[in-house]
């Protein structure tokens, strides 16, 4: 006889209801595979009633998923309400608390209190999986911790985000607007309605804290790292960048450098015939960069229901199994603590683009305060709208220092002939 | 205190001893995350004195490595001598009989004998692990067997042997024949002394019925599976596929039709602008197409010294974590046998270079043998080499079955016009 085990969900949205279904589809599967026989019990939902993929079996429902984690028979306990704070931050806590089994797919709990959350599934000796919450269809939280754990790895980057990956990829190929493309996004389906912490990054720089904490065996950086977003993206800037060999895409990069940690979300330009270049869509990818193993490359859908799901039912068969895994791979006893690197020393090569005054003379202002800066211009181009007696220059810069790109936009903001703040998109060569 | 676990290696060849030099390295970090105390305290190679990257302690030398089966102290027994038959078989049989745990990066040896060892491992209740048998670097198995656990998957399909990829892109790249290029890959150390088995398929055949029983929760394929090699792709016809769009790749397909399975190895032209068609060098590069997932990839160094290493740490790190995990993820009491899709009946477009002599009629009489195997061609280059008195017809086909082309083949080769034996390659359209 295979032992039952009993699983309750809180949250029972799409996911919740998606996940129920598949796990009705594969049980038997899920069976055979880990010997154990699962058995959703409890499902609690602040709505009843809501239409449902699946309706709520009466007999399941309980309001306050608060009330799961001293439930004596219950074994696991899947996080789906989302939210680093409030009741899902309240629930898993305190499940670890009580010794139940936690599943989440909450990147926003787990970036912000993974450290925490870690040393208690520690100490009351049981599992914390959070495959889902990172890149969904793809095997990269597994991997890091099993298949890659001879490695010593110094970088990971990638794409971590859908649905400004679909809206850069879409400007770029449609030829449309930042506003256009975000609404056509929407109505995919690969856009909420509030997509705001997709957009400025947000989502991206919590799924990158947990990726690093995982390849570095380091704690979880608390507080700020450099997060820009896409939202001044212009399809003027995809234009140019096409024209000059590149893509923009927002990347997420985690690397040591001179043994200190830097992490960074931002928009970049990348070559167009680079292995990230050529991932468009809602696709994700991730490249983990190892020794003694090199490069290897991870790509999948990142979220949307099939993908979440599946890394779901994978956490639910890595609990069933049985054996108690440490949430990071590692003590939290042993987890080092890296210092942060320096940001303003950070070097990268630039683009530039700089709306001008059409006047004599502008040109070789603007150049001046490069050379007074100290940054190399590696390619210009001018591009005059005589008719608005306006310009716009293009550049990019040999490599320079983080902290001389902000002296030189510093003074190209006074400059008399430049009209708007220039956009500055930072040049990765991957 | 970390209880030990006593190792033997069988097999001290480069994989042996780097795989041995890579364990001290990362010792701590490996007794951190597993709680066990990993020991080699045997090392079995046929010649103690030969020069290495680490000389062997002659504390740990045992000449005859069947010897360790039946060592008390011995529980895991690690496999680095290779070949599907002989010592390897006679260790890896007697080992799991025995109740060791065994690892083993023997492709050919699970390919041939997977479904025996499997159940074996089953019986006596031992961890059989094989990550570094197929594409070193990129976590395969371990991602199809635990996170990809809830799919359902319908076809597999990649590039696994690096050795092919190589040739293959090199001669396009540049311009040189299969001959000049598979020296250069042979002085690279891409290609072995003799690459018999990785240039005609074999290698890659193993590969892709490993990966079919572990997607397919099915036994491994018995005999033959359709298998053709690159040894006779020429630069003309990289060249010509070029020119239409196309790359030539070696591919390991595995798929299931009308619940049938069909597992192949050949060339295949796929377009320039594929996925695979830009995973060039010796990367490997594997596809799953799940449901719910989605399409999953996976991209890394397929084999050589760093990635077998790693392959075989998180082998390593699996055991030690001490739970027993079927092999293929299923019992060999619930592994389906499926049965073989006929070939004859696959459909796919082509690609055809024939040779003729240039004579008036020779274009009708050819496409009149394609009418008569009603075979419709989408795309006929013909390509005079007047000096000679000779032309090349370069044809690509609608799609047809496999039987109507091997009827063609015969007919054309009767062609009085047709100097030798044309050239055909399938079309994938991935």
């Amino acid at each position: 006889m295979n032992k039952k085990v009993v699983i309750a969900i809180a949250g029972f949205g799409n996911i919740g209801s998606n996940f129920y279904k598949l796990l009705e589809k594969t049980k038997v599967s899920v069976i055979t595979q880990t010997g154990k026989t699962p058995i959703v019990k409890y499902i609690s939902a602040k709505n009843f009633r809501k239409k449902r993929l699946v309706r709520i079996p009466k007999s399941k429902w309980i309001k306050d998923p608060l009330k799961f984690p001293k439930m004596k028979d219950i074994d696991i306990i899947i996080e789906l309400i989302g939210g680093a704070d409030g009741i899902a931050k309240k629930l898993v806590f305190s499940s670890l608390k009580n010794k139940k089994h936690v599943i989440t797919a909450n990147k926003a709990l787990i970036a912000k209190y993974g450290n925490e959350l870690a040393s208690l599934a520690e100490i009351n000796n049981v599992n914390l999986e959070y495959e889902a919450s990172v890149a969904g269809g793809i095997p990269i939280i597994r991997s890091i911790k099993e298949s890659l754990i001879g490695n010593k790895i110094d970088k990971i980057y990638g794409i971590l985000n859908g649905t400004t990956n679909f809206i850069l990829s879409s400007m770029e190929s449609k030829g449309k607007d930042f506003s256009e493309v975000l609404s056509i996004a929407k109505k995919l389906g690969y856009a909420e309605t509030n997509p705001k912490s997709d957009l400025n990054g947000d989502d991206s720089a919590a799924k990158i804290k947990i990726l690093s904490s995982l390849v570095f065996k380091s704690t979880i950086t608390k507080n700020y790292i450099l997060t820009e977003g896409i939202q001044n993206i212009t399809l003027k800037d995809i234009t140019y960048a096409k024209t000059l060999g590149y893509k923009i895409k927002l990347l997420s990069i985690s690397e040591i450098i001179e043994k200190k940690i830097i992490e960074r979300v931002h928009p970049c330009l990348i070559s167009s015939n680079s292995y990230l270049g050529n991932i468009d869509g809602v696709l994700n990818a991730v490249v983990i960069d190892g020794k003694p193993v090199g490069k290897v490359v991870l790509q999948g859908e990142g979220a949307g229901l099939g993908p979440t799901t599946s890394a779901l039912i994978s956490d639910l068969c890595s609990v069933l199994r049985g054996n108690i895994k440490l949430p990071f791979g590692i003590s939290y006893k042993k987890k080092k603590k890296l210092t942060k690197f320096d940001i303003l020393k950070h070097a990268s090569s630039s683009y530039l683009r700089i709306e001008v005054q059409d006047l004599p003379g502008v040109l070789s202002s603007i150049t001046k305060i490069f050379a007074k800066n100290r940054i190399s211009i590696k390619n210009l181009i001018q591009n005059p709208d005589k008719k608005n007696k306006k310009a716009s220059i293009v550049i990019i810069t040999y490599k320079n220092l983080e902290k001389n790109y902000k002296n030189l936009f510093l003074n190209l903001v006074k400059n008399k002939f430049v009209l708007k703040k220039p956009i500055f998109i930072r040049i990765e060569n991957l």
